[in-house]
């Protein structure tokens, strides 16, 4: 990412400088009424008690930097290279579903941010615009994410869709084969505001299960319970994409989607949305990058608040680093403009820190400036 | 436990999804005048400082899981098997006295819950329903406790009783032969609400000691501070009952409960409501477990708040995994219907864990779950 | 220490249980006006930012108990020897500037407590009662405790004194060279309220240093900066009574403290009232015990509140177990009665651990019981 | 530092004893509008979420201290040589901005109250009292701090006027190639109240990337990112001033320092001012003391607010021990007298520590005093 004029960004309403003072815009449209708390709740909450929520950012924030100094830093460059896609910088977009709730420019708004900026984007299969539309709107590499469905044929035609539309991967989520206890969404049922729908997808039906009251439900027809590494295989299969493989958490798992055909491991757990006291990413990613060795790239998200934890996460093996919440509180602020000064808030953060640290160029990001 | 229609389950007033939810439920009985305060703090309260009470909680949700993706989770089990006895789920009721103090539905309510939850349920001594008329409504296996009290022949009566009854084990709880630092229930004596009496026993009349002041008080006349290992033996030679020795919290002492003609044993700081400080139950059990090595079956209570609570047991080592405060937050919450809600949200929260985790049966619940 | 008829106890004005609700208790008497609040912060107060007066409460209350069952707990007996006298319980009473501040049975009231307890009491040199009145109201052993002062005459003259009167020990406090960062009472000179004298001691003259402000005094009068080593041989030499250095807080100073002639080592951090940071002294006993090796008793204080405290000193390697506020609390609360309401209460707390830890005499308290 | 006549010391404005209390005193002339509400932000505020601010206070504090007693510490010594230079204490004073911001007295003030309490003195680059003036008022050894900047030749010439001008040290600034995360400050551009000028400066012109909005700013003017070790070799040659380089964290870079001409190490994060979760300077220092090895001194700075933190820093490898905040707050609080207060207290804080410790000489503070 290199820096353009000023006269390109649009001020957000109110200098803010880091995601979570984007948060507190994003609260303000709350409370003026721009979307429900309900939906706000989703977006905000974990599972459970929230352990995971709360060790997911203090995982990162508590590893301490031992810079160097004096080594020459003019120029700091962020940009690299993921499965021979060129990117402005290594903070990239995790999916999320149904981003015109927050903001009428929804995920067009969000492409266009992320293309600005030169940023990985991922769509979510639950977005409130066609993935088609999207790629269209695209001006940096995206990837579509998808669950394997139950309908297999549904998943593949997806599949297929992504690849005719342009994206340039294909990202599973495989830390989702039940629901968790998500409790503030298990309650009331989240449903799209009126004049939305999943673009994506046909209308579904529930299926019996969902018959159960919410505090005995485990399974749903969205989910499918059934998955196993020979899916991944299949999936790889279908079309020429590359098949990203999210919610690894184990470094034997993290071999195991190696040998069934991922082209990339992505260390996440889900913002810790699904199973509460679950290890944070921060602790999962050194250990899955060891084991992987190189032989793929190793991406991770999940509690990333600053450039400084960006920092971390390239010193302890991830070649990107991914973001949720904090883009889409830059969006529930200010539509695309709240996105791109979100990713341009990360983005100087890591370069600052870069600075800071002696490193002029990522390469120079090594797990030596972690203090042992 | 399998899913069974939502018809046969009445709905709690309000939709609770997790037992602290139902504890709030609990705290409006409470303010509405059902029970007394003192009662609400007997059940809350813990000993000394509540230390112990607090690290109870904080060390089951303290470990953190590596889970497994991708492996097939239709179908989740969690059937098994204790003592040859077959239960729906792994999760049981500890014994607490008094039920009726928190609802009209006292013991038969709860027994009538574990039946059609097909959990485990442990009558407590001190049950305001008598042992023979609670034996006679289970649907699913039932054991007894007791202490072993100065006056052996009353306990070995009850021992009598229980296995004539029904009872398919016989619990005797060794962490209790003096008080401990309750000092919430020291100031005032607990006392049985009128019209109730435990149902078992016969009037006590107080001991000399009796006529200490509290603060100097150590020994009761309902606990017997001579016992030994010697009578657990004398114990399982009175019935053909086997015998769970409950409170074991070191190693050698488990291994000597199994010398002593030990059918099981139960890891129990007593829900820290004796010795405060004491270690927790979730630092326990594994060098328990690994000392019994496969011997006995080994059971855990104190400090279960949560399906993944149970899951992280289970990977110890733990063969079934009890719980009080909670089953009892739902029978004070909404009687019957409550105290099976309890059961069916832990047991919920400990599928979604196995999903998440991607254990499909109780088996598949190994320490390699939990990160090192 | 055995049970009594409760006659015997006057009540405190209110059913407190534990050591903090006495202070409760004395807040009280604050409140009415009994003593003033800079009294209160005087006895409350540690130096600097108070951080080793919370570590010392907060490392005994941190370890772990691994209690056994099944032992036999009847008849806990917590009788002791120290230095050849005989104590009904290993809890003394550490030395404490001017009793009378607190309540008017000043330390006639706290002798008298103490030996109604059967509990060692430690006679501060600076007492509001002559060290021979204190020492003809005793029914058990007490000690006199002194400064090394500049003047040696002073110094003498009260060894002897304290010989003279039956005193059964010197206790030489040696952990007060200069002034600690004490703020509160720098600030404003802590004075005797009027009618009350040091009655051990000569009017003093101040010195020049004192001239200096407050944020400049190092150096006082009534302390010795040029106490050494020889001073114990000294000192040891003086009378036949056995000489306790108290203020030890490291291996090799305890080692130093037996060759030159100490009887007993006292793990003492003055209530972290001197320097701030210091270790706990639950920390630096195991390490003093262990090097002294048996070849005189070790002590311990600062920071005991609870009898799981006391038990754990015991298993560390203490030979008794002295506590200041606690007892001072008690005697702010109620005079005489409240002082012995605090030796009770914590002898009680100790018993009941005993017998929950399966412990029937002070010899079974072995290191085993912290959980490693 | 000797203890002089009370008469010298002008009393601050109420009885303060430490210089936390200095801070509070500031606050109220804050509130009287003696400084704006931005300028205390300045003061006060650290990088990012100000982890490292609050880390580098807590890692002193956290050390616990082992103390001696009876070694004897009459005529307690903190006399020592850094550099060659005689000094009457190891606490120093970090190069700060402006001072006249918070008090009339400004750096002429402070450098008076160093004079007089006999404490090394290094003024900012960017005074506002020009060099000159500040050097002919000293009475004690005064430093130099510089900035290496783009513009070489102003960098030799603030180097060649500080040698003319009886500096007898230059510090350069290594920690800060480029801007930090400083939200506040990077909010509002803070400047120098009206009437005030960096008096050492030519006026400057912002140059091109001062027009990008401040959330995606890297680089100033006054930064400059090119620097780099041979940089170092220069400054040295520029004078016969020692060159001290400061912001050293890593004992590579330390060595480096040496292997480049530098006559002192200076372990320093600037206060968390530039790199959140930058590692606290107490972990840094007893590294790398030990990588320097005593070739040249090691001096520290960041987080001390005690004299204890003083002492610590001592045992663990420092030389001198410096402070910028604290003395601030009493320049703020009072002036001159205030800054000379906030000196003598943690001078007087950490002689009352080294008797405490039993340490009457700098040279017996060694790692043996920190509880290991």
């Amino acid at each position: 990412m290199t820096e353009t004029p000023a006269a390109r960004v649009e001020p957000i309403p109110d200098p803010a400088l880091n995601v979570k003072e984007l948060r507190q815009h994003a609260l303000g449209r709350l409370r003026a009424g721009a979307f429900g708390q309900e939906m706000w709740d989703y977006l905000e909450g974990g599972s459970g008690d929230e352990r995971s929520l709360a060790w997911n950012e203090e995982a990162w924030a508590a590893m301490r930097l031992a810079p160097h100094c004096l080594m020459g830093v003019d120029g700091i460059d962020t940009t690299t290279e993921v499965l021979g896609q060129r990117l402005s910088t290594p903070i990239g977009l995790s999916p999320a579903a149904s981003h015109r709730i927050w903001h009428p420019d929804g995920e067009l708004g969000v492409v266009g941010a992320a293309g600005e900026a030169g940023a990985l984007y991922v769509q979510s299969t639950l977005g409130t615009t066609s993935m088609e539309d999207v790629a269209a709107a695209a001006t940096a590499p995206v990837w579509f994410q998808l669950y394997v469905r139950r309908d297999r044929e549904l998943t593949a035609s997806l599949a297929r869709r992504a690849a005719a539309s342009g994206y340039t991967a294909l990202v599973v989520t495989v830390d989702t084969p039940v629901l968790g206890a998500r409790d503030t969404d298990r309650r009331r049922s989240v449903r799209l505001p009126k004049g939305m729908t999943f673009a994506n997808l046909p209308a579904l039906t529930p299926r019996k299960e969902d018959d159960l009251p919410a505090h005995r439900r485990v399974y749903v027809e969205r989910l499918d319970p059934t998955l196993t590494w020979k899916d991944i295989t299949w999936l790889a299969g279908l079309t020429d994409l590359p098949v990203v493989v999210k919610g690894v958490m184990r470094p034997d798992d993290a071999s195991r989607a190696v040998d069934h055909g991922a082209a990339a491991v992505w260390v996440s757990n889900h913002g810790a949305r699904n199973l509460d006291t679950v290890v944070p990413t921060a602790v999962a990613l050194p250990a899955v990058a060891a084991e992987v060795g190189g032989r793929v790239p190793v991406l991770v998200d999940s509690g990333i608040r600053r450039g400084t934890d960006v920092l971390k996460a390239l010193c302890l093996g991830a070649d990107a680093v991914f973001v949720g919440r904090p883009y889409l509180w830059g969006l529930a602020a200010a539509g695309r403009e709240g996105a791109l000064a979100a990713i341009h808030m990360l983005d100087t953060e890591l370069r600052m820190a870069m600075g800071l640290c002696g490193a002029r160029e990522l390469s120079a990001l090594t797990p030596d400036l972690i203090w042992r």
